[in-house]
C-alpha cells in the first residue's frame, strides 16, 4: 500500500521531507507556491522602477546628481523574503543533509545564492523536482469525514492561472517555515501615521543602495536588524557629515535596541555598550544571539548607534525613551521579527496563540485522532536548521508508517507543557523564543526516537577512531546515518574526511602545512573552555555543574575543533 | 631671537609641528600646496565623469541597466590620498595630540571626516591656521652658502599662480609624511601592458561603486590591500553568479598575497587560509600587522580569495604562481605600499635608498654640520603617528633652539646602524619596515631625549594614583605632558578621565552600569595575558622572558584596558 504525502513547500524543509518520503517508500507530492525551490534562500530579483535621485553638495559650491534604476525584489505575501547580501551564520558542516555533504570547495560560511545551488544538487541527486508542482499554492487542509478512522485529509490548491484542484493525502508536511508572516507591530508606535519618512518591515529590505547618503533608523536587533544595520551604515550619512560644529545628535544609523517586544530593554548581550539589562552573565545566555562580526565595529567607529526604544514618531523624526530625537530620518525598517501561522488550517487543528503551538516535539498536534500531520522546520535552532528538518522528516514519515507509535495524547501534552516551562525559564518571553531548541539535545532526542542515536560507548569499544571523532569533533549530522532506518553507507567516511572539506575552500593559494604551535594551540583551547566554563557556571551555579557535568560537555560540543 | 622655522606640510604632522614652534617662541611657516589641512586625512571629492553602465540579467530573460554618474576625487600627483571608507585603526585616545584630547563623544575609531574635523579644532585652538600658506609648493630646500656657521636654508615656493617666491629659514621641518609617492611595481608584472582591464594604485581607489558585478584582483595585503579588497568583495561578482556548475575557480575578488616585494611569500599572519611561510610564531611578528576584522569573515564566505603571486597577465586574465588562473578581471588594484622621497631636497643631504634613509632617530640627517633640519612624521609605527609625530617636533624645536644638543656625527652614525640591523633581524626585509617603530619605546627614548619622559618610581611614591594609572592603564599621549618642557596642567586630569572618553560615544542609550561578572572578567584578562605571554615566548624563547620582564610588560602597557 502506497501512502500519498502533500508537503507544503519546496523549501529546505520540503526537500528534505520529500527525500524522506521516498527513502521511506512514500510517495510525495509538494506544493510550491513559486516558480522555483529553495524557499526563504531563493533571492528573487525582479525589475523594480526604483528611481533615485541623490544630491551631494560640498563647501566648494558644486552638486553632483547621483541617478540609479535599482533592481528590486518584490517579495510577494505571505512568502520568506531575504536580502541580497545574506550569508548563512552556520557552517557547511553542520547545515547540511546528513546523506549529502556540501561540496569540499564550497566555502564555509554560504552566501545565499550557493545554497540554493546546493539544494539544486540535493533535489538533482535524489530527482525530488519531479515530485514538486509549482506555482500551486495551498488553499485549505482540512480532515476528512471519516479521519478518526483513515486519517486522510482533504487539499484543495489553486494553481497561478487560478485553477482549484482537490486532492486526498493519507499525510500532510507542512514545511511553510517560520518566516512567511512579517511581525509590524505598528499600533506599539504612536504618531508612525504621521511619519514622513519610508518604513517597511526587513522582510523587505534588500539592498542599501537606495538609501545612500540618507538616515535610516532600524528597529529590532536580531540577526536581520543587524545585519541591516551594519549594511546600510557604509552608505547612510557619515557622522559629521551633516554638522561641524559637533554638538547635535549624530546622524548614522540607528539601530533601536528593541526586541519584539516594545516597552521592554534590549537584553541581546554583545558588549560594546549594548548592555542586556541585568549584566552580561544573567542575561546573555536567555536571548537567541544576534551573530555579527561588523556590529561592534561599527558601533566602535560610531557609524551605528544603539538607541533606547522609541517614544514616538513625528514628522521625520523619531523620538526615543531617553528623550534625544534624531531628526529628518528618511527611512524606518522594522527588524521585528515574524509571526507563524497556518493560514489553510482550521484552527482547533494546530492552535496557534501568541506564535505559540501546542506542537508535540514540534512536530505533532497531540490532540489529533490519527498522528498524520507534521509540522516540519518550526524550530529557531541554536545550530542549524536543516539537518533538524530532515531528522523531524525521517520521524514523521516513521510515525506515518506506524513503525513509531507516539504515546497518549494527554503525556503529549504534558510533554508539551514541560518544554514551554523549561523555556519559559530560560528565556525571556518573545515570540522569537516559543520555538526555540538548542540542536545536539533536541538532534539527539529525536534520533533517540527514530533509532538512530549513535551510541558513544559502544562506538568508542567497537570503532575508536570513529568514536573519538564523534566524541571530541564537531557534532555534524552525519552521525545520524551511522545506524538505524535510513543508514547511509558514506556517513563514517563523512565524518572523517569533514576538516578536509572546511581547509579546501581556504586552500587558494600554496602554503606550508598549517601546523600551529603547541603552546599558542593549548592555550586557545585552554582559553576557550574557560571562557564557557565561566558562562556555564554563571548561568546555572557550580552546584549544576558538579550535579551533570554531561550536561556542559554537550554544549560544549557544538563548537569545539577536532583536535 | 625669533627664529623662523619652515613647515613642509599642513597635514598631521605639519601642525604639530607649527604648534610646537609657537610653544617654543620659534616662528613657524608652513607651505601647504593644497588648500586645506589634513594632508592625508583629507579626503576630497571632485566631480568626476564617470558614468557607469552594469547590465544584469537574470535567468528569467530580462535586463537590467544601471546607470550612475560618480562622484571622484581626483588625486593631485605627489599627494597622499585615501579612500573614501577609511576608518582610523588606532583609537581616539592613543592618537590624539597629548594636550588636546579628542572630544569625549567622538567614537573611538574615527572616520577621516572626524579626524579631519579634529585637526581643525586643534588648528582653530591654537590659532595655527594663520601661519600656513595654502596652495603653495615647495620647489626647493638648499644649504645657504654660510650654511655651517649659520645653518639657515633657502627655500624656493610657488604658488598656484604660478609665481615663484624664496624664503630664507633658520630651520625646517619635512612634514610631508610616507604616503606621497605610490610604489608601483609594474616591470615586476610581465604581460601588465597586454592587460584588457583597468589597473591603478591603492591611492587612485576611492569607492568600490563603480565595481559593481565586475571582477577584481587586488594586489598586496597590508592595510590598505585588505580594506579594498573586503569593500570590493561586497560588490562584485559573487561566487556563484557566473557559472552554475561550481567547477570554475571561483570569481569573487582575489587578494593576492604578495607584498611589496614581488616574488617573496605572503608573511602577513591573520590565519584562515593566510598561512605565514614559516608557521604562525616565527613569522607573525616580523611584519608590520594588517588590521582588517572582516577580512576573515569575508575569507570564510568565499567572496575573497587568498593567491599566491602573479606570474602574469594575459589579456583580460591573470595568471599565478600555482598555475591557476582568473578570467574577465576587470580591475586589479595595486595595494603595494608607497615610497618616500625628498624632491625638493639635494640627494646629499638626505640619502633614500631602497627606501632607506640614514636618519637619527628618524628625525636628523647626522651628517649635517648644524642641526637645523628635521624629518617629522617619517615612521610606520605600531600605533599612532600623530602623538609621535609631536613628539619629534618638540624634540626637533629643542635642538634647533640649542636647548638640546646632538651626539657627534660618528656616534649618530652608530646609532642608526644598530638601528637598521635590529631592525633586520626583527622583520623581513621590505620597503615598509625600513621606518618601523614601537610606539612606546620611541616615545619613551625621544621623551627621555626632550626630558619629559614621566618617573614611574617617583610617581608611585609621589602621586601613587596617577602612577598606577600609569603603569596599569594604556600608554596615552597625556603622561609626556606631566613634567618638563611643554607642560601642561591637564595632563593629570586628561589621564583620569581617558576611560569616560572612552566609554561617551557608546552610550547612546541609558543603561545599566556596566559591571561585568568578576569571574568572566577575571577570565578574559587572564586569557589575554595567556595569549600575550605566549606570543611572546614563541618569538623570543623563555631564557629572553627571564631575562628581561620589563620588555614583556612595556608590550602589554599599549594593549591592557586599566582595572
Amino acid at each position: 500500500m502506497t501512502r500519498r504525502v502533500a508537503v507544503i513547500g519546496g523549501g529546505s524543509s520540503g526537500l528534505a521531507s520529500i527525500k524522506t518520503c521516498l527513502d521511506e517508500g512514500l510517495q510525495p507530492v509538494c506544493f510550491e507556491s513559486s516558480d522555483d525551490i529553495g524557499g526563504l534562500w531563493k533571492f528573487k530579483v525582479r525589475l523594480g522602477l526604483s528611481l533615485t535621485r541623490e544630491v551631494h553638495s560640498e563647501s566648494e559650491g558644486f552638486e553632483c546628481v547621483f541617478l540609479g534604476l535599482l533592481l528590486q525584489e518584490n517579495p510577494e505575501a505571505d512568502r520568506a523574503s531575504i536580502y541580497q547580501s545574506v550569508i548563512i551564520n552556520t557552517s557547511k558542516e553542520v547545515m547540511c543533509f546528513s546523506d549529502f555533504p556540501i561540496p569540499a570547495h564550497y566555502p564555509n560560511y554560504m552566501h545565499n545564492s550557493l545554497i540554493v545551488d546546493y539544494f539544486r544538487m540535493f533535489a538533482d541527486r535524489f530527482q525530488l523536482t519531479r515530485h514538486i508542482r509549482f506555482n500551486t499554492k495551498v488553499l485549505q487542509v482540512k480532515q476528512r469525514s471519516d479521519f478518526s478512522r483513515s486519517g486522510q485529509w482533504d487539499v484543495e490548491t489553486e494553481n497561478k492561472d487560478g485553477e482549484k484542484e482537490k486532492h486526498i493525502f493519507d499525510a500532510v508536511m507542512i514545511c511553510i517555515g517560520h518566516h512567511c508572516h512579517p511581525n509590524l507591530p505598528l499600533h506599539d508606535f504612536p504618531g508612525i501615521d504621521s511619519f514622513t519618512g519610508k518604513f517597511f518591515h526587513s522582510r523587505d529590505y534588500k539592498t542599501a543602495d537606495e538609501w545612500r547618503h540618507k538616515k535610516a533608523v532600524v528597529i529590532g536587533i536580531g540577526n536581520s536588524g543587524g545585519d541591516i544595520a551594519v549594511e546600510l551604515s557604509r552608505v547612510t550619512k557619515q557622522v559629521g557629515e551633516e554638522s561641524r560644529d559637533r554638538c547635535n545628535v549624530s546622524n548614522a544609523s540607528a539601530v533601536q535596541s528593541l526586541d519584539s517586544e516594545p516597552g521592554r530593554e534590549l537584553r541581546v548581550a554583545i558588549g560594546y555598550g549594548i548592555q542586556p539589562a541585568g549584566g552580561l552573565s544573567e542575561e546573555m545566555f536567555s536571548q537567541h544571539p544576534t551573530v555579527n562580526d561588523e556590529l561592534p565595529n561599527r558601533i566602535l567607529s560610531g557609524t551605528v548607534q544603539v538607541k533606547p526604544n522609541i517614544r514616538r514618531f513625528q514628522g521625520s523624526s523619531v523620538e526615543f525613551d531617553d528623550g534625544s530625537v534624531v531628526e529628518d530620518v528618511d527611512l524606518v525598517v522594522f527588524a521585528t521579527g515574524y509571526r507563524f501561522s497556518f493560514p489553510f488550517l482550521a484552527s482547533h487543528v494546530v492552535s496557534v496563540s501568541e506564535n505559540k503551538a501546542s506542537l508535540y516535539k514540534y512536530v505533532f498536534p497531540p490532540e489529533l485522532d490519527r498522528p498524520t500531520l507534521a509540522i516540519i522546520g518550526l524550530v529557531q535552532p541554536l545550530g542549524a536548521i536543516m539537518p533538524i528538518s530532515e531528522m523531524q522528516a525521517r520521524w514523521a514519515t516513521r510515525v506515518f508508517k506506524g513503525c513509531i507509535k507516539l504515546p497518549s495524547a494527554a503525556s503529549m501534552l504534558e510533554d508539551v507543557q514541560c518544554k514551554q516551562e523549561t523555556m519559559a525559564k530560560r528565556y525571556v518571553s518573545s515570540q522569537r523564543h516559543t520555538i526555540q531548541v538548542d540542536y545536539i539535545s533536541y538532534m539527539d532526542e529525536i534520533a533517540e526516537l527514530v533509532g538512530v542515536r549513535p551510541s558513544l560507548p559502544r562506538l568508542l569499544l567497537t570503532d575508536p577512531r570513529l568514536g573519538l571523532n564523534l566524541m571530541f569533533g564537531p557534532c555534524t549530522p552525519y552521525q545520524y546515518r551511522l545506524r538505524g532506518p535510513g543508514k547511509w553507507a558514506g556517513a563514517r567516511q563523512a565524518i572523517f574526511t569533514q576538516w578536509e572539506r572546511v581547509a579546501r575552500p581556504m586552500q587558494t593559494r600554496p602554503c606550508h602545512d598549517p601546523k600551529p604551535e603547541r603552546s599558542l594551540k593549548w592555550l586557545l583551547v585552554v582559553a576557550a573552555a574557560a571562557v564557557g566554563l565561566a558562562g556555564y557556571v554563571n548561568r546555572n551555579g557550580l552546584p549544576a555543574l558538579l550535579q551533570d557535568p554531561t550536561a556542559l560537555l554537550d554544549k560544549i560540543k557544538v563548537y569545539l575543533p577536532a583536535q
